[in-house]
């Protein structure tokens, strides 16, 4: 772990924080705290490795998410990644770019954000970077994770004949974050304060949404023997499903009927006279996975997630096509184009 | 690769850039492109991964680095932390936090400039993240390396009666800063135009530091059966030299006349009648490793760095003590202390 020299007192808390981190995995040869850290991987594993910046004032804001918040989901978008590729996370890196309004509580707050998930699932922090900057803070985490060597849980292996699926509700973190900015509410930006009880569940998806691992480990086993495509939804189900569409050059067809949506959803939009439409296709980060599979083993599948108690929604099927997404609605087709999301408006 | 919905053109022109980086490494299961990347680590390998984030108007300028110089230097720095663990480097991974000031033309410089030590080094670029900032431009790079599983480099190995020995002249990156950010050169702020060309290797030693990774891949070999510490010196000779010597719980002694200075930077400092001591203890950013190694093996050392033209520096000697590190200076012996590099004053 390096350190710029303007924030000496914030390197030395960290320091101290990061060495509370348990060493999980046996396979530290050199833990965080020298040039470079050092693993002896897996037998037979390959190596998963990705990366996710959040930034102050677009990814999130202050009003919005506990410094706690922070620090645990910037480690959950990235233990996601590592859900869509079917692994099991093993390490993870912090790059940290401060700027001075951040106070040490706070720093130690994030950090304890990550410990929770990191505890969790048992990973090892590997080292990080430390730096000043003048406004925004920077949270950058680079995960990594291992998985079986023949497991593909590629976007580009939908076919048509394929059943599409998801394994979690839909736009519940958009509808989160609509409450949490909506000044109607009465009392806008409550991050820290509790929400009103029915839509705490909203809440806590858009500020501690929980990776879909095991869903991810599920599918893998039967990646060994059969071609499953997966991404996790992180851009919004409109561009999950056109990023698979376009990658394996089919068609995806989405049952809106189908979709799952939570009571917590529901009740919200009735409630506050809301289209949940934007939410649950462009919304994004719902950190779900939604992905196709051979028909021949959706029964096996389902009793798989049945068994440990986890969702699992048919939500459409795939045919022959050049990379489009279709909504059919009460019978009527249209297109889903790929939308990007603006956090903040 | 993820994106960020407010920046699509940046995004479409990266992943196009990001495709001509060549596929030198052969154990890629998964390239750049899903949700993460997976690798097949090489058998009986140590996988070394590190992280280091510059900041625009904290680690560099736009007016003493050109987009190009950023790139290349984002990567270098971390190449050098895998140098200091003796590893040969095989992937990375870069996160972009872009402001709008930044043009498509300049982005695609950046990557231009990771390009050339990414072929250099044969190394592949497995991911990263893109993502909008409202001010400064924040460069992430994860690399990842690998090194004989029995190799350990530490800054805790040093023991009283070692050499202490570095791999390259110090105070050149910061004399060549000086000479960027000093308005009496005539002509200030001369990045992307051509230095006087006496002083052009010091302006190189800031904007393109060469990582030492054949250095460290010597030192790796002998490694194998001699205890040997080893930093890269990012934050200058006295910062690195106490690391080393609070690790390993020795003194350091420094013999300032066996400190190798470049003919450039004392003619700089000549002909500017500048003080060069903070550039060669506190610079920072030379980028050259600093260790050391037992007596019985100096000769083989440093007979190996003179049959591949590389320079090897024995600058002192290691001594029981606490973690203290002491200058020799004609004769009298001074303390010095550890301190932070602030790179823009």
């Amino acid at each position: 772990m390096n350190n710029d020299g303007n924030i000496k007192d914030e390197f030395s808390l960290i320091e101290q924080i990061t060495n509370e981190f348990s060493a999980y995995q046996e396979g530290v040869l050199v833990p965080n705290g020298d040039d470079a850290a050092i693993f002896k991987p897996g037998p037979g594993k390959g190596q998963i490795v990705c990366v996710d910046t959040m930034v102050e004032g677009i990814h999130f804001k202050r009003e919005t998410m506990s410094p706690y918040q922070i620090g645990y989901k910037s480690l959950a978008v990235n233990l996601s990644d590592i859900a869509a590729m079917g692994g099991e996370p093993t390490y993870f890196l912090v790059s940290l770019a401060i700027s001075p309004s951040w106070t040490s509580v706070e720093l130690k707050q994030m950090y304890q954000g990550m410990k929770e998930l990191a505890d969790l699932w048992k990973i090892d922090l590997l080292g990080g970077d430390i730096v000043s900057i003048r406004e925004s803070l920077v949270v950058t985490v680079t995960a990594m994770g291992q998985v079986e060597e023949e497991v593909r849980l590629l976007r580009s292996n939908a076919q048509a004949g394929d059943i599409l699926f998801v394994t979690g509700s839909l736009g519940d973190a958009a509808a989160g974050l609509d409450y949490l900015l909506n000044p109607d509410n009465g009392e806008s930006y409550k991050a820290i304060q509790a929400p009103e009880e029915e839509y705490s569940y909203l809440v806590r998806a858009h500020q501690q949404p929980a990776p879909h691992i095991q869903q991810g480990r599920i599918l893998a086993k039967f990646a060994k023997t059969s071609r499953i495509s997966l991404n996790d939804v992180s851009d919004g189900l409109a561009s999950e499903a056109n990023e698979i569409a376009a990658s394996s050059k089919v068609k995806l067809i989405i049952e809106k009927d189908k979709l799952p949506l939570s009571p917590a959803l529901r009740t919200y939009a009735a409630n506050k006279q809301k289209e949940i439409h934007q939410w649950v296709f462009n919304g994004g980060e719902d950190f779900v996975l939604v992905g196709t599979l051979p028909k021949e083993i959706v029964k096996a599948v389902q009793t798989r997630f049945a068994q440990e108690n986890l969702p699992f929604h048919l939500i459409g099927y795939v045919t022959e096509g050049n990379g489009e997404v279709s909504l059919i609605d009460n019978g009527r087709e249209e297109a889903l184009p790929k939308q990007g999301y603006n956090h903040f408006g």
